[in-house]
């Protein structure tokens, strides 16, 4: 077996930015770090090109009849920004207090690694093992995965014939208790930009006369939300479904605490759509949220100026059936409407996803037609993490968004086994990401029970 | 004589950024370069310490009994930012068309210069000239000009027995139109900072849970405007006065389309207070302006978080008797009052100055005890522009500020003739910003004529 935190150290410093264009190097150090790696491991590794970062496929193959699962990741992170605000360097791993801190240690390059290792394992002392696995790791997750949809289609034959997905790519509370996410918020961005006078004006020769981008943006974004923090754009709300009685108690039985979560936020008062605890509003709603904003000077001192332009980032997120391509035009459109007189006005769409949701078996509304091995991967999941985490793991609905969960779902008809090996003190998408080193190793025997049960089914 | 344009030029290759300590080097050289040139004009130099950027003075001293002349000026231009939408670089001058392209080259060291070698001529013509002469150049115009009141407080004994200031940092809205000011905006600007969770959310994990900065900032930023466009602070508008009959016809000479204004600026509308023009509004008005805004991702493609802060500069115009320190305190109090729990607010004053106005010569509301040398340089002004562009100036208030000759009015008791020398098109504060080299050699003619006349009063 190799080096666990070796190799995890040696893929996090490749920095694998998807997003950003100037970070290429680190993308394709990435691919060839993971597939070195799976080669070593006996897999057979395919680069599958993309129209922007190619995906790294790799296989163990065996007889038909064999289980096959699917081990998604991805290999692309979050940008470091902002990079000041981070204690060690983004890029350089850093062991302390049994964490490893670098950008994507914990999303999503940690519990990736967890999977690979178990794999590893399982091979190396049992290299009879009946189970077929397809490592299907991405390179653009952070920036919606435009590039998966068009590849499960092109493979829809070969990978449609899997039994399931296993991934970790979502949260747990805590490193005592695990959560096996069972629903994922959809997802829809856009850039919006606001163009006033052709040229940044003096505000003194002409302040009075103009309408000022930044001024027309802030009113706009501000009628985006009412007092109740309730989104005003109608038909927004369309699709949201309510939660079913046993989601309700198993977040109650999570038990989270306004005051410790206000604390940790470093927050005096939480804010959620009145009617809903933020914990509800979190996993149950859809939100309109303001990524960035930006326009005129930002810098030291002051200029007095009229700003040309102005712009702001703006990400939905969606559950039920809500559509993300509907909720980002009635967006568009309200942005549009309310654009005022004198300023030119764009909205370009980002990537978007789906919401999905898989009811897990033993609960009211569990499907009475789930797949065997499904079925069993749900079971051994939560007698492994009940074994390695003392205390059965909750199925949860979470806030967080992998478009590719429903994309697997509407094209390869498979459902995904999520295990959550990051926690909130990991600081996903902000300065200082970290990974336990005490959960990734727990989630390593997970892993390998898990599949050892599917294996044997 | 010195070749004007060379010059010019040279003074322009100098990056005197007062705002940004990154450019102190520019600033120096900008000092020395015009302490070389006033020196070999026969002048006497001084460098004056302050706590910021030193004060450039330079005299011709004589007959007490002379009259004497303040000529100010400022060595400082504004920042480039965006530097991405100059045609040239801004600290390399280029000459075409009849006009020199650089940062500066309008506001101020054009305009300075057409006194410089007014004065330079004059003494090379006639070394009796009886004239005395200050020419007094500060570093620190653009950010509010902090160190020359405590410099005027200083030197108040030497500086008062002058008696009038001439300065070229003033608009004409063509090079066949003067205007000569006669009253200047006052002004206020501040930074506000709005801080929400203590760190970067992921969007998907906590949005819906917590007030976004970025939209807490839209909303109080929204609200300080209404649909009229009119400051909803309350008391905002108290000591805002009405305007002079005379003052409206002169602005009704000035014969100002809306449709050329809005063409100059790419405007397919104007926006100015309810029951106002646009060109009323520029003059008589106070305003609320947001120089620049910043928040979260502005980079390329997309980050799905909560920001943990935003930010917005705000500059205030004022008019007639309003007080900068009280409307900036009226501004941070609203501002205070409106930010919604979960987000701290700071807000820091930066620079201020008060409005000024002075009533030329020859109106129906002139004061009677107007000085006979303020008098005499007002209407050879009036006679000298008439002469030199064919046509008379125009005695208009202005809306940017110069706190500056609100400070010499409280300090020295002096009042200032302001020829407007820089154009519209001129890009002031703005990319691209340029001189005309012919409204720039008839201000010599004109800077020539008044001296001689003050001199020969």
């Amino acid at each position: 077996m190799f080096d666990l935190i070796e190799k995890l150290k040696e893929h996090l410093r490749h920095a694998s930015v998807s997003t950003d264009s100037s970070f290429k190097q680190g993308m394709a150090g990435s691919r060839t770090f993971l597939s070195d790696l799976f080669s070593e491991m006996g897999l057979s590794v395919e680069i599958v090109d993309t129209d922007l970062h190619p995906i790294v496929l790799a296989k163990r193959g065996g007889d038909p009849k064999w289980p096959h699962v699917i081990i998604y990741g991805h290999y692309d992170v979050q940008p470091a920004d902002p990079v000041e605000l981070w204690k060690t360097e983004p890029f350089s791993p850093i062991e302390k207090d049994g964490r490893i801190y670098a950008r994507g240690a914990a999303d999503n390059k940690g519990p990736q690694m967890a999977h690979i290792a178990a794999v590893a394992e399982l091979l190396e002392e049992n290299p009879e093992l009946p189970l077929r696995i397809t490592f299907l790791i991405e390179g653009e997750e952070e920036i919606g995965s435009p590039s998966l949809l068009p590849f499960l289609e092109n493979r829809r034959e070969e990978l449609s014939e899997a039994d399931l997905v296993l991934l970790s790519d979502t949260l747990s509370p805590s490193a005592e208790q695990l959560v096996v996410t069972v629903g994922l918020r959809g997802i829809v961005v856009m850039d919006v930009e606001f163009e006033g006078p052709n040229s940044d004006l003096h505000s003194g020769l002409h302040g009075g006369a103009v309408y000022n981008p930044v001024q027309a943006l802030c009113e706009v974004c501000a009628s985006l939300h009412d007092e109740g923090n309730r989104v005003t754009i109608p038909g927004f709300y369309d699709g949201v479904t309510e939660v079913e009685d046993w989601e309700r108690e198993e977040l109650e039985r999570l038990g989270s605490s306004e005051s410790e979560y206000k604390r940790f936020l470093g927050l005096d008062s939480l804010h959620s759509l009145d009617g809903y605890t933020p914990f509800e509003a979190i996993r149950y709603l859809p939100t309109l949220e303001f990524n960035g904003i930006g326009g005129g000077y930002q810098g030291e001192g002051s200029k007095t100026i009229v700003p040309a332009k102005a712009m702001t980032k703006i990400s939905c997120r969606l559950v039920g059936s809500q559509d993300p391509e509907h909720v980002g035009e009635l967006v568009k459109q309200a942005i549009l409407d309310r654009t005022p007189e004198g300023i030119k006005v764009r909205v370009e769409m980002g990537h978007k996803g789906a919401p999905y949701l898989v009811v897990p078996p033993g609960k009211p509304n569990s499907p009475g037609d789930m797949p065997a091995r499904l079925k069993q991967a749900f079971e051994a999941t939560e007698k492994a993490i009940s074994s390695e985490f003392d205390k059965p793991p909750l199925f949860l609905r979470e806030g967080g968004s992998i478009p590719i969960i429903a994309d697997i779902k509407n094209v390869l008809a498979l459902d995904s086994v999520m295990i959550g090996l990051f926690l909130p003190e990991d600081n996903l998408h902000a300065p200082n990401e970290s990974m336990n080193l005490e959960v990734l190793k727990k989630g390593i025997r997970v892993s390998k029970k898990v599949l050892e049960a599917i294996a044997g089914g």
